[in-house]
């Protein structure tokens, strides 16, 4: 019988977003405390030596090669999906009607219709439902979220953002998974666009309208025979295959209170590694954020006194800011990993509290209606008005 | 009787960009020498009082009231435009049909088909004519425009620019007359967005289609008692008039050469003082550059030794650098002001060499085709090819 | 029976730096693999509910009350010390007497003779030791560690560094043990100036001789009744007690190998939060290095095409770079608490490969001297060769 | 018979100081107006070619071969020297005996005792003498200023200034003028720490305290044979001779009002071109500038709402700004040259208001007392207190 505050886990996946996964939830206890012990007691993949190997160095109690057979275990109460974006679906319906709570990768689904389902699934089921947009959880993040929120932004006129990739540039890169439209469903466009879309709802509001242009840059890539991390490896003679997914797309469009928005996603940008970044001016203020420099905020305050203003870097490393004085002493940085610790915290508080999860497969599926919007209106190249689909 | 190697201007305005180009044309001879003689000889405004100031505080020999009286003279070689956009195309026709040499700050003419008139009469008249674009001419940019020709940022993939103020945000600033669209023709469009449609065509090449969205944020404002500078005074109680031109506009369109590319420009990103910046991404390279930190040049080298690439901040102030050797010695710093030095510099160059000025008319009427057609394609919400128009 | 790649920690200290040193092993296994097994197999701390609460929440296997009783279990391999720095020397000496080896935190002790002893008695046991300069293990600083000894800097003129933070600015910031010259030895130039010596042990050698001045802006305080992290409370009314450490310590020497350096700790320097940074100029080449940005490098190569030099940044995040690979894909960062795993990665590699820890105790020694040197210069008003101490 | 309210100069040099200073008068009557109308009567040179060219090129209406003679005109007013530091002394005494006002480019003399004298003399002969510590004069240091004296810093902890340089680092750069101790006095000290150690006084206060330390990496040079700008030419088979000036010195010292200061300047930072740049930190908030961002200062503000603490990039372009009102527009940035119009409006200013030039001889006293002090406690190994010299 399992004791009343205790959360057990069930991981599927366990390459990039798996390992980032169960390292938070390792993390999670010696940092946060709200009275839940989270155990990681299973881990899933297909392959039995790898899910093996990775359940010890994670330190996963149990491990299994179905997710059938994961999601049946009855010690399991917390389904967490980081497996590839064609997999969200399936596994997410079973696990909802099987009680379990769930915390999935983005984006939901490869469809806005699929994410549609799972989001109607979940709410069916009752149970806790979160996605995985995890920037929102940088503490520069939350207080950027909580100057707006206070109206320190004021009225806000602009959200532009970017993220900037360059790793594909080589026409000889292999043809990974990644820009596999089956399984990614898009290229930058859901990948990276994703996360931007999702950071413009979370600080700016609805789209009301949008319009974009995508392109693909290289036409053919060399098959990949065996995949390592995001890259993989092609024969020296291995056949070209199409790339069906966006290698870039661009996105410009009005949100709902008025605002004027847009979003780039690339990763045709030589020089840029994991270049997230974006500005929203406002009426009595600014902000500006850069992925890579997670933890820095720039703040411009119209109100300051007349001839001092300018952008303050502020350090969000502060006890007093959102989730940093669960870490180490002011100055002394956080990383990209972080943000995953937080996230699943917040997902085990409202499993916790009974609240509903922020973000939830409603932002996951709003996320989605933005994407499938954007590439209507590249197909009809005409403005799509987001809520009509 | 004039000697051989002596220019003799006329300069028509006498405010921001009249004491720009006055100052200009008196360093010139200072810094540059290419065996012309520059007078600054006659100065033009509509109101004596003012212009015979402006006359002893910049050093002209004398002044017109009247810009026709100015072509009519002798003595003028050149004549140089900075009145409103609205008065350009009267005055460069006329001043052409003299046979003298122009210089026209931009934009133009308030609309594409009056700028092809210009164009039309100015290669008729045989005469020299220069389009005030005077990034272009900042030290970083000439550097830039070297890389890309010299192949090192590779096939172009991305320009993403951006013009960004914030002097108007204030819905009790009054309607100037950079809001009057008699005068101006457009908002930030026009003036802002110029700018950086001009550097795309510079660094990057034609546009082939285009869909723009814009705004205008405060709809109506005080009607304006007295200008002073760029902005103004109203009256207490002043009654409000349409604002007419957009306060942002934003585009994205696809080039020629197959690269994606964006600008925005707005007067209302809270923070942004004079905050035009742009980034271009190849296939071997990146460049980056604001114009707020004129001096310098962010490029990024894909062929540097692995592990140790990234973006160099270049500080163009070397004497090999373009136009930084006429100045002061490496690393100390130029302003906004000296690219007006050069842009005119190059005007008394093609002027004694015969060779077309960079950039001519011609620029000014391509800009203007974008400006058009980024406006039609708001009109229509739907993409314009911009060698429709 | 132990099995033979097994290495059980037993570590010393649950606060800061227990923390960073607890989350350290726990991440050490789940990212590298030197084929040793590490265990946590008992945290050591005076208050029994402390510890125990510490145990619980950083996963280890048993506590003690009594360091003394932690050195004599059987089962414990490692000593890891994170207490207070009065505290080391009893400690390292009883654990390496008994077998243990020994990691501990900087600095080694509170005099030059203590360290002294400690590296003596540590050589005398044949124990692996090594002393926490965790700086050292940021992937950049492993690069610039790299450059300089590949002679990308060639002959190296300066060193300057500077450890600014300002967190004890206020006049009635109470007198914390950090304060305490009785636990610390000294104030800023121990705990901040220690690091950057080390660094410039680390890349760019011996210091010949020093001369340093230092200052307690703020000469008595408010006497702590309780202490939380870093900083503490005393009560309205609490007694000022004398400040006998440093606030700033300066000094400037010069290199046996004939480069300048200078470093700088302080507390006072408003803004600052842990900025520690440094810059290294050489014949080839420069770089500069941010703690607070700490995944980036700043390199600038006098080697690169005339007229495109500058310094570049480099962010260390690839795969190629020191430690990056174990982490994340090309730009997703980390923090500050990396270092900590990597400097513990590279204890267990020596503790398995019998090779010398980098640094040891014999670096915890060096800095020491140095820090004695800079003291006696102070005292004595006059230059103090490092050799004579 | 002269008009009231003119004001005619007499520049001796014309290289790279006499061009700085001609430039800046001729803009001076173009953007600043007290109702004095400066002429640049006459430029003085040794070389007849060379002076007449200068005059042409610069705009002055006479010239002269010998600095005698040009203080013995009767229509000159001032004299302004930019000369080599050697000459400084002779001239300026022989035009205060003429009853000439006099501004003289920094160093004043070679030695604190040839300075102290000329101060006397100008003093004696009451007319305005003024310092070139043309810095003082950017805008961001005006702002600086102002911040400080309206105790926006509150009581000042440390001062730390750099001045970085690289141009000499090839040891076969020739032994230029500026390398040679009979002309220039010292080598980076007087040449850029001059400039710091001004702003130190400008900022902070006066030094009570100070030790140094300096270095010629490079000990002999290739005898120059042509000079050019700050460079020259030798030839391939040049004798060498040694260098007698220090190519790096730096230096601490203690404030009379107790803050802490360190200055370093070398011309042996490779990357760094004209790299000045210091910090200040006080108890309410901290200051940074660089002079290669001419136009930004950085401002941290401690009494910021908690959490939205952070250095401010302030762009100091604004109307309300120091000089910047007289320019252009906000964001439309300044140069170097402007520190130069400026500081010779405010000789102007004080000449026609018969008040005290700032900076004065006095501030070229006390900073070559510092100078002095400096290179006295390098001499001894020991701290040298300023006021004994």
């Amino acid at each position: 019988m399992k004791l009343k505050n205790t959360l057990n886990f069930g991981l599927i996946g366990y390459k990039f977003m798996g390992k980032a996964h169960s390292n938070a939830l390792a993390k999670l206890g010696m940092f946060f405390d709200n009275g839940i012990l989270v155990n990681k007691t299973a881990i899933c993949g297909r392959d039995e030596q790898g899910v093996l190997e990775a359940a010890k160095r994670f330190g996963w109690q149990s491990y299994e090669t179905s997710w059938e057979k994961l999601i049946a275990r009855d010690d399991i109460d917390a389904i967490d999906i980081t497996a590839p974006s064609n997999a969200h679906k399936d596994i997410a319906i079973a696990a909802v009607r099987a009680g379990k709570h769930i915390f999935c990768e983005k984006p939901l689904a490869l469809t806005l219709s699929d994410a549609r389902i799972m989001l109607d699934e979940a709410k069916k089921a009752g149970v806790r439902h979160q996605i995985g947009f995890n920037y929102r959880f940088a503490p520069a993040i939350m207080l950027a979220k909580k100057l707006i929120s206070e109206g320190k932004l004021g009225k806000i006129f602009h959200f532009r953002g970017f993220y900037l990739q360059d790793w594909i540039i080589d026409p000889d890169f292999p043809l990974v998974w990644r820009l596999d439209k089956n399984v990614c469903g898009s290229g930058s466009h859901g990948d990276l666009g994703a996360h931007l879309i999702d950071m413009a709802h979370f600080l700016v509001g609805d789209f009301d309208r949008v319009i974009g242009m995508n392109k693909t840059f290289v036409k053919s890539r060399p098959i990949v025979e065996k995949m390592s991390g995001l890259s993989g490896v092609a024969a020296d003679d291995a056949p070209r295959g199409d790339v069906m997914v966006d290698d870039a797309t661009i996105f410009m469009g009005e949100f709902k209170n008025g605002a004027l928005g847009s979003i780039e996603a690339t990763r045709f940008a030589s020089g840029n590694k994991n270049a997230m970044s974006f500005e929203i001016n406002g009426e009595k203020g600014s902000i500006k954020f850069e992925v890579e420099r997670i933890n820095e905020l720039k703040y411009y305050c119209a109100d300051d006194e007349s001839g001092l203003e300018g952008f303050r870097t502020i350090q969000v490393t502060q006890d007093i800011h959102p989730y940093a004085g669960a870490w180490w002493p002011v100055g002394h940085v956080l990383g990209y990993e972080h943000t995953f610790v937080h996230e699943l915290y917040e997902f085990t508080n409202a499993i916790k509290n009974q609240t509903d999860c922020v973000p939830s497969f409603e932002d996951g599926v709003k996320c989605s209606q933005v994407l499938d919007a954007v590439d209507l209106s590249i197909c009809n190249g005409a403005w799509v008005k987001v809520d009509d689909l």
